[in-house]
């Protein structure tokens, strides 16, 4: 059996989220098919943690025992091809028996897109969150700066956290803005549930002068989830990249040209 | 009456083109559409020129007639609050009487965007045109050059163009790439039919290598649309911008919060 890891890629809008559940087509339900499809066999397959209906992915990752001859170039190809429109892998290693997507995992990397117009833009309007006010971002970066570091996080933190230590380590947290697109993108050893979305809400709100940022470090202390932001809706929210120990897909596959000094996304 | 101009952007995917025709949606259409909801009267839009299904804008630009008391700003806001999904009017100014969006353009800039990955990222599959093999950027850009300046652009034109002289001038030629996005920006005094998607369609084939970038001047002094390479799709065509003697739309409207300092898109 060997143990192959990919990278997940998938339009939140399109899913019932990632984790099996019946009668609702999750994005681990739609890759057990895919292998299903291929081997004939059900087979197992594990995320790197679940993202909610709604929550798009750049670089999920998942992993699985399988039994095949297929080479890691082979069984990339076909699984996209067996997989539900919505969802592509983007690339795919045999990787050390000892790998698990979630237990292995020691950080993640989010993005919270959002979208300042007075009018929203007619596209991809399920891909980002659109705010008609403008924002403050000078204001947004103070605040930003408060969440960073080690702190107990249960401000943030809906119902439905894991019970358990609601400490986690933010390790960066940057506002990038271009033309009218802001992102934040958020990079920590864990998070808890919804605290990307409470993050990106309260940080909205410093942004239109709804909240002060020197508020930031009480909110925290605090502990109380119903004096923090609103969870910002979901379709702003992509998981960009898990972090791991070793350097996984450290090369993604070129297309059939690949040589160097040419263009390859 | 006033003459009023907007500035229009829509999702190509969700309207049959530009121009009115019985039975199918255009954005010419949902425009009037708007107008009648909100004044009782069928009022005559006229576009800066056509752009077939599929083909999107950010800055589409349409002028009419109208007899009204509302200031620009509320016709905006009321216009908008009208209008079919997948397009909104992202400014709007009462212009000189002589004003016509079409007569008085001299100019146009469009964008080409591609994406070249092995696979598809599952978003907005609409709004790009995907090439699966990697692009001699620099191949691409010695091509480039050769459509620029003032030329007989029979090869690139598809039947269907209006009568006349077929001779144009690109001003501008840029290719921009970040990441695995393509942007190729063209700007001349005007377009013939289907003509930036086959210049689009030609610089693919030459970052593909199944085309010299040499060839292009003698590919242009053969009028011959045969020889140029195949119409791109219309998901990868964006107007960005229709040019004017005087400014038009030289400051967007701002949030209700505009102000100096403050992020807005």
């Amino acid at each position: 059996m060997r143990n192959v890891r990919c990278l997940v890629a998938y339009d939140g809008s399109r899913f019932f989220g990632w984790q099996r559940q019946e009668g609702f087509l999750s994005v681990q339900e739609a890759l057990e098919n895919a292998l299903l499809s291929l081997t004939g066999e059900r087979i197992v397959v594990h995320g790197s943690g679940r993202t909610d209906t709604g929550v798009h992915a750049l670089g999920q990752v998942a992993s699985f025992h399988v039994e095949t001859r297929l080479s890691d170039e082979r069984l990339l190809f076909a699984l996209n091809a067996h997989l539900a429109e919505g969802a592509v892998l983007r690339g795919l290693e045999t990787c050390a028996d000892g790998f698990h997507a979630q237990k292995s995992a020691r950080g993640k990397r989010y993005a919270y897109l959002v979208r300042t117009e007075t009018f929203a833009l007619p596209f991809a309007r399920a891909h980002w969150h659109w705010v008609s006010a403008p924002l403050d971002l000078a204001a947004m970066r103070v605040a930003a700066r408060h969440f960073v570091g080690r702190h107990d996080f249960s401000a943030l933190a809906s119902a439905g956290s894991p019970r358990g230590s609601n400490v986690r380590t933010i390790r960066a947290l940057h506002l990038v803005a271009r033309r009218g697109t802001l992102a934040l993108v958020v990079e920590g050893d864990g998070f808890l549930y919804n605290m990307v979305r409470t993050l990106a809400g309260t940080l909205l709100e410093v942004g239109r002068g709804k909240r002060a940022a020197h508020e930031i470090p009480e909110l925290l202390l605090g502990k109380d989830r119903r004096r923090a932001g609103p969870t910002a809706p979901a379709a702003g929210l992509y998981l960009v990249r898990v972090l791991y120990v070793e350097p996984a897909f450290a090369r993604l596959p070129r297309g059939p040209r690949g040589r160097p000094g040419v263009f390859q996304g």
